[in-house]
């Protein structure tokens, strides 16, 4: 069999990077030959994880048809989200924990997809199903992971499941997992450090709503006034991306990975849907959503619905 | 939890319906409320099947609203393919071994494909992974929907992973498969009792190539006689379904389950790139396709590409 490339979504999270490098590492073992690629470099967050684990970041890509006619996807389906020339290769395998959409197929594929916080829980249950052992580094990563997407097990996409993951996990890496995954998490939230495009890119999704392109970054804190001592700057930088990209819409949702709430900053037009969604007034460009720290599960639901897509 | 539904695709086959009452059985026993449907009656193949392992033929459904929010689909996918009214429920579970198209979902989902010959192997694989046990009479089921869609293993879309299933159910199930597959695959063959138009409609699929809608129905039989007999009547109908359904090409593949060679009848036009297709003239609207059983594998690919789409 020839040679795959293994890869998580553009604006890679800690998720994207080690999910990439947790099913690479499984299906090398069953026979197959993968590498694991990305298709950013890694943010903050998960720099501290690679750095921490003595990982080295995984080559980044802008294109796979010239390398190989055959790709295997980790924590994302959607075209959009995936490598600039998905079309021109063959999607043999996808492991994802998100809805499907606007992923076709000619030929029949591996597709597991569990509704689970973290695409390296799914893993986990491969490599059990497998009968692969996990090596405390990888484990380390997978970890990493899953701490990331539940922000600590506290997000709502958290399930029974990736606790109990978590503390597997724990265990083969010899990891305190609370004390190590406030550090991991607060590593990620260097605001200061960054640019206004840089946070409202790094963690950033496009979907096609009813016909509207929407972009929802999330940009996570221990402050949120950090945040928004900056909003005119934040506002102007979004205006940039839609302008520059085509998006109608961008959303930036603020959150406090303290306490689990959000702000969220709306930029472009229409803006009704957003209001219905959340069943909230916009004022000055803002409403707050207290409890909200999912994208996928508390704002993308809610707002395709409103949308009427 | 409230009560879903568990369905295979319409025009129902050994396959849709036996997996819908294998998931049904596998997702009650972990703790789900479900019922195994059917979007339409059973085959007479399915029949001899229910018929010897004494099971009742599921409920038939036209539509799945009116009694539930959310459905389990297996064997399929494709919204086309599905209930009338799939846009009004949500999908909670897949399990499928077809291609993905246009299936979108608003919120993640369990998804399980895998590039097998039988959409049961995988249900046999997810019985293994959950340590439920599998009853006699399941196993007899889901080892019949093996032989159906593999016509006995034999087809090129059976897989190593399909045999070894098979030969583990027919333990469960104490079945001599090999002589219980081939009584099962000829009650299937009914020639005699079926009219032309019966027996060209019962298993066809339509397709767009270069611009052209061609139809390509396949007839299963264990003496290709017992249709070429009827190939005036057979040509006339096919005629009649073009006119009606604005296909341009009507391609009849009759398949000798016994031998695993079909003979292909052609109605309609362009017949070059048929002809083109598999490297052979044809005579009398005719030509023989020794070792070719398989339309998804063996039919539509060589054809789309003569087409040139």
């Amino acid at each position: 069999m020839s040679k795959e490339l293994v890869f998580g979504h553009q604006n890679p999270d800690t998720d994207a990077i080690v999910a990439a490098k947790a099913f690479s590492y499984l299906e090398n073992q069953l026979g197959a030959d993968t590498e694991a690629v990305a298709l950013g470099e890694p943010n903050e967050e998960t720099q501290f994880v690679l750095k921490h684990f003595n990982e080295p970041a995984p080559r980044v890509i802008t294109k796979a048809a010239p390398e190989v006619d055959a790709v295997m996807l980790v924590d994302h389906n959607e075209p959009q989200q995936s490598v600039s020339d998905i079309a021109d290769v063959t999607v043999t395998h996808v492991v994802d924990h998100h809805r499907i959409s606007d992923f076709n197929t000619a030929q029949p594929l591996f597709y597991r997809a569990e509704p689970l916080g973290c695409c390296s829980t799914v893993i986990y249950k491969l490599f059990k199903e497998n009968n692969v052992e996990i090596p405390a580094k990888l484990a380390g990563l997978m970890l990493s992971a899953i701490i990331s997407d539940t922000l600590l097990l506290k997000s709502p996409t958290s399930t029974p499941t990736d606790k109990k993951v978590v503390e597997a996990l724990a265990k083969i890496a010899d990891v305190d997992y609370e004390t190590y995954g406030l550090a991991m998490l607060k590593a990620g939230t260097n605001i200061d450090a960054k640019s206004e495009k840089e946070l409202i890119d790094a963690d950033a999704k496009s979907f096609t709503m009813a016909g509207t392109n929407v972009r929802v970054a999330q940009i996570n804190t221990v402050d949120l006034d950090d945040v928004f001592k900056r909003q005119a700057a934040l506002e102007a930088a979004a205006k940039d991306e839609n302008a520059t990209n085509g998006y109608d819409l961008f959303l930036i949702l603020a959150t406090n990975i303290l306490n689990s709430d959000s702000e969220l900053l709306v930029v472009g037009a229409p803006t009704e849907p957003v209001e219905k969604a959340f069943g909230k007034s916009l004022a000055n460009n803002r409403m707050s959503l207290p409890g909200v720290v999912s994208r996928k599960k508390q704002v993308v639901p809610p707002l395709t619905e409103a949308f009427g897509a």
